[in-house]
């Protein structure tokens, strides 16, 4: 629609004036009927639905920023195709799942990185310290089988807690949980740039390029909307599992003495640098949780499902729990049974592989679905944290943008704040898992405990006496005791390597989550009227107009303006300031000459100020006329081409950010077209 | 003036109605006096003179900003004190021979740096190199100071060749000074900082970070104006040129065997890499040719110097000539008697008074000296740069920032965009003086050549045949041809190492200030009126206009805007975007029961598009009056705290960033102060 229209080709489309639901209407159709407000026959409180004219924009950068955005984010889809973006239950496994299956891939390291500083003697821990990770992982699967069924709208901790033990907890699991979701992205990519630079040492250097290069990719990809996500994600979950099961089965065969015959990799076990304390294995154990982090996810998400969501979420939920503990318990016993030792430049997981099949093709495939899943599993989070910023935002805690679905139905802001920070993140902790684990865990924990908690609450609420309610109290509390005391553990051993930043982050968070709300709120009264008899209660100060209008000289642009200024107000004032008395004279004689029926005020500024005193005359003009929304008319050039905005206008913006924080002065700009 | 005044108060000021020169008025005197338009018998034209009110911002920011700038730029100076602002002869020495006496740290090493590539047996062939710039000095230093007699107004190549050879050569000689300003400040600052590593080698390794923080020094220093800066740079100039007249007092005393016994630094000369070529010669010399770099500082800088100016500049242009012919030269031949040879980590200077005096206090003092002349011979520059920047911002060939003066009269865009590039050129070519010296002294001999081939051809033109004429000629021609050779050997020889960055970087920015130039001539050619009987002259398309106010739901803020649009305008359209049909039919009970007598359309957007289709419906409604400026009035919220901006106003914005393109529509922000 590049050719200007007259009004008759509006008008006479005759589906222009049709009203009620246009679903499925396609882009392109021209649908707007104007109706001329002057034909109306008296003014009359009327309502007219149009549905958007879907033209793309007619500029020369505004079609350029609409082809890029279609060629990166994909066409636009209807807000009544949301209903089709759900998940089945092997694309959700895929999709949800990909942060906690992918934690198998460092858990077990950080366990070992922990123990070995008591040297060989303290190895054995592992196993303990493993079977206890795998029955805390079965506690809280349980627990949140009850929550997915409890909430089938989604049961994210923030929504839970509020549901049952108010706002101030809700908040702080919501402040933990975005800690936490901003953290996986970071630990996840970082690992995974760990698994690439194992198998192949010469990327080495280039982990935080590499790293903030993949933060980028799946920002983009989730701003293209869930499913395609989901069919993006599929594969690398499932080529990961397969591998680890079929490594797994290799390794304990081998084991038996039948088939392969491994040659477990040989590394120097550190001296011994600390004695075994309980303290030590408690800092193992917790280090080892990270395995835990994501197993929520399924419970935040219960909406991505397909119907009958919350069977098919709990069913999904009991899979990844089981996936996850064969393969997490696996790696662990293998690792155990292998003797091997962490190290700097190649993961557990790599030295694992590599005992069973040498450096042979498989190796590298279970490298390559290692770093897959890993790179990917940040996507989980892209899931997780833009819907928790949604239902803050609903809740007005955070502003407005995060509510707001892009052209694919994607919280985009929520993906972008996500991909900044990890980012930023990345970059400031070099991609370094090591580097980023102690802040890492604490949040879910936390917010584990408060969910579990509140579900113990609700089922003492809720429900009436009897086996159900001891049932489900018994399962949850237990997850919530269980949890709480991990959390404590957590934060405890790893208060000073790191658990102290989110320490301070979630308080902080907490309060300006509610320094937003109440800022809401205070408007949202300011702003209350009535319902009805709007005319009689109309806001005074509102009166005609007094009109301002700067000049810088007299040429067409400030014509313009003027005539402007005397079309909307019969009171204009207009305004020159001169550094120069000779300019100001010239300009004095010019509009004398003129013949324009106006006065014109010079104000000498001995000091070349131009905003400071024209500011100055305006505030005082103001406090004459203390009934009246002052108008300052600003002429404005718009040049032909976009290079050439820094050569035009920089005092009318001068002017309007100094105007901006003065109430009850209305600022108009009045274009002037350069032709070239 | 914080309290507010009623008219009253305004108008009984005697002093307020006073026109004709007001010099001198100190600031805080109030003397705006308002008339009321409406008070005017019928409306004329008027003039009426007012001096600006001083009085400081009121806003808490405003505040805080103004003194944070009186702090760092310093009280704000009148215009009509522009006339002081001139300095003395021995002060004009220190501020404009900075960059000239300074190059005396690095020319010679420079010169030595090329001749060591063919050895040992190269070395005697610095006495002749030094000789010949020492004479191409003489000549520069007599053809300038025709330049000076005639152009006491200030001669700098631009203005010289523009008088006497037309536009297009004065834009190269702009653009090539202009570039070589920018690079003096980079070379300076970085040979400085390589004075201060050689003393303290610890420091090597905040180089770049040194340099960038003497550019920013430097840069405020100039802010707070010229004059100050001489009384700041008057300092270290004299301690440089008198410790290095001791130094080669000394050193040429021990060479007669008087005095001390020097221990000459011995460094082991590199191996031969290149044969002894004539082509080594002249990039020898070629590098040697920067000692001349800022010798026309004080053709350019004549108006800042005292009464009778012209015979001022041209006595301090013989001082410096002869000052920096003698320290060259020293410098130069002490070096060859001693043998030093340069070396990455100590310059040559340090190697000469350690081999004189060695590392006593003195050698300290020399090195601090050298330090202090070179990092404040960037401020020639930050005098120069500006002032040409003013120049051609005058004859429209720059923005128009860089014609005015900051609170201290100092071209403050010309002082802060030099800041910005050299400081840009320093961190790319990381503060290293050999990588930036082959891009340097290309655009400084461009331009003597240019300036005095249009002396030459001035004389000829101007001056009636004899003696005087055929004088005059005879030096500028002589001048004219000589550096114009320099400039060929220096491009020749150093064209591959980096000279061909300026040959792409000056016709560039030659054609880059010929494009600004036409725009401005174009647009001042659309906006001329003629001077006379305005009022039958009005543009078309400025008949009462139609107001189209989007609203976001009915609230206080969105009523003041409505009522707003209705007193300006008869012809008023509510519109508002929905993205849910619910919300959309909510937003229609609403409206129909408020009792406004306006219609509103409501406009569906499936896509959730907010903006777009608002910019195509108002685009429409423009295809509908085609014969009247529209006005967009936009309920704007003030929030009452800086912080809580990206909380309000982000449809606002993008809407009026969408339709600044738009010719004829005008947009209006209304104001709703929140209050809190």
């Amino acid at each position: 629609m590049g050719t200007p229209r007259g009004p008759d080709d509006v008008s006479h489309e005759p589906e222009s004036v049709e009203s009620g639901t246009r679903r499925g209407r396609r882009p392109g159709d021209r649908y707007i009927r104007i109706v001329r407000s002057s034909e109306l026959p008296t003014p009359r409180s009327t309502t007219e639905f149009v549905v958007a004219d879907l033209t793309r924009p007619t500029s020369g950068l505004g079609r350029l920023y609409h082809r890029l955005r279609l060629f990166v984010i994909g066409q636009p889809l209807q807000t009544s195709q949301a209903i089709h973006e759900r998940l089945t239950k092997v694309k959700a496994l895929a999709v949800l799942s990909s942060d906690a299956l992918s934690s198998t891939a460092y858990a077990t390291e950080e366990i070992l990185l922990i123990l070995v500083l008591a040297g060989t003697l303290a190895y054995h821990d592992i196993l303990p310290i493993g079977i206890g990770i795998a029955a805390l992982l079965a506690i809280v699967v349980f627990s949140y089988r009850q929550t997915i069924h409890a909430y089938p709208q989604g049961g994210g901790s923030y929504i839970v807690t509020k549901d049952n033990l108010g706002t101030l907890p809700s908040l702080v699991a919501a402040a933990a949980l975005m800690t936490d979701y901003t953290l996986t992205v970071a630990v996840s990519i970082s690992a995974g740039v760990a698994a690439i630079t194992s198998a192949a040492p010469a990327t080495q250097a280039y982990r935080v390029e590499i790293a903030a290069a993949a933060i980028l990719v799946v920002t983009l990809v989730n701003l293209r909307g869930i499913r395609e996500s989901g069919s993006i994600f599929a594969v690398p979950t499932y080529l990961f599992i397969g591998g680890m099961v079929i490594l797994l089965a290799l390794g304990y065969t081998s084991w038996l003495g039948i088939g392969l015959h491994p040659h477990p990799v040989q590394t120097a076990v550190p001296s011994v640098v600390q004695p075994l304390t309980l303290f030590l294995i408690l800092r193992a154990f917790a280090s080892g949780c990270t395995a835990l982090t994501g197993v929520e996810a399924i419970s935040d998400g219960v909406p991505a499902f397909q119907e009958p969501q919350a069977d098919n979420a709990a069913k999904t939920l009991l899979w990844m729990g089981t996936i996850l503990g064969i393969i997490f318990l696996g790696v662990t016993v293998l690792t155990y049974h292998f003797h091997l030792v962490p190290n700097a430049n190649e993961t557990i997981v790599s030295q694992l592989a590599r005992s069973v099949v040498g450096k042979t093709p498989f190796y590298y495939y279970i490298q390559a679905a290692t770093a897959g899943i890993l790179l990917l599993a940040a996507n989980t989070s892209f899931s997780d944290f833009p819907r928790l910023g949604f239902f803050l935002a609903r809740d007005k805690f955070l502003p407005h943008q995060f509510m707001y679905r892009g052209d694919r139905l994607a919280y985009s802001t929520g993906i972008v704040v996500l991909g900044l920070i990890s980012g930023t993140l990345v970059v400031i902790f070099k991609a370094s898992v090591s580097a980023l684990i102690p802040l890492y865990a604490v949040g879910v924990f936390v917010a584990f405990t408060l969910s579990q908690a509140s579900m113990t609450y609700r089922w003492w609420k809720k429900e009436p006496r009897g086996h159900r309610r001891t049932t489900g109290m018994t399962i949850n509390g237990l997850g919530a005791v269980t949890t709480g005391i991990v959390a404590l553990v957590i934060i405890a051993t790893k208060f000073l390597t790191g658990a102290w930043i989110v320490l301070i982050i979630v308080p902080v968070a907490v309060w300006q989550l509610r320094k937003i709300h109440s800022h809401y709120e205070k408007v949202s009264h300011q702003l209350y009227v009535p319902p009805e008899h709007l005319e009689k209660q109309l806001p005074p100060g509102t009166g005609p107009t007094a009109v301002i209008v700067p000049i810088d000289t007299i040429n067409r642009a400030s014509l313009v303006a003027i005539e402007y200024a005397r079309q909307i107000s019969a009171d204009v004032l207009v305004v020159h300031v001169a550094d120069e008395r000779e300019d100001a004279e010239d300009l004095q004689r010019r509009w004398e000459r003129s013949g324009l029926q106006l006065p014109l005020t010079i104000i000498e500024s001995p000091y070349r100020e131009l905003v400071g005193p024209l500011v100055r005359y305006i505030e005082q003009v103001q406090e004459l006329k203390p009934d009246r929304l002052l108008t300052v008319v600003l002429p404005e050039f718009v040049p032909a081409h976009l290079y050439q905005i820094p050569l035009h206008n920089q005092t009318a913006w001068r002017l309007r950010t100094a105007l901006w924080t003065h109430s009850g002065i209305a600022v108009t700009s009045v274009p002037y077209r350069l032709l070239d």
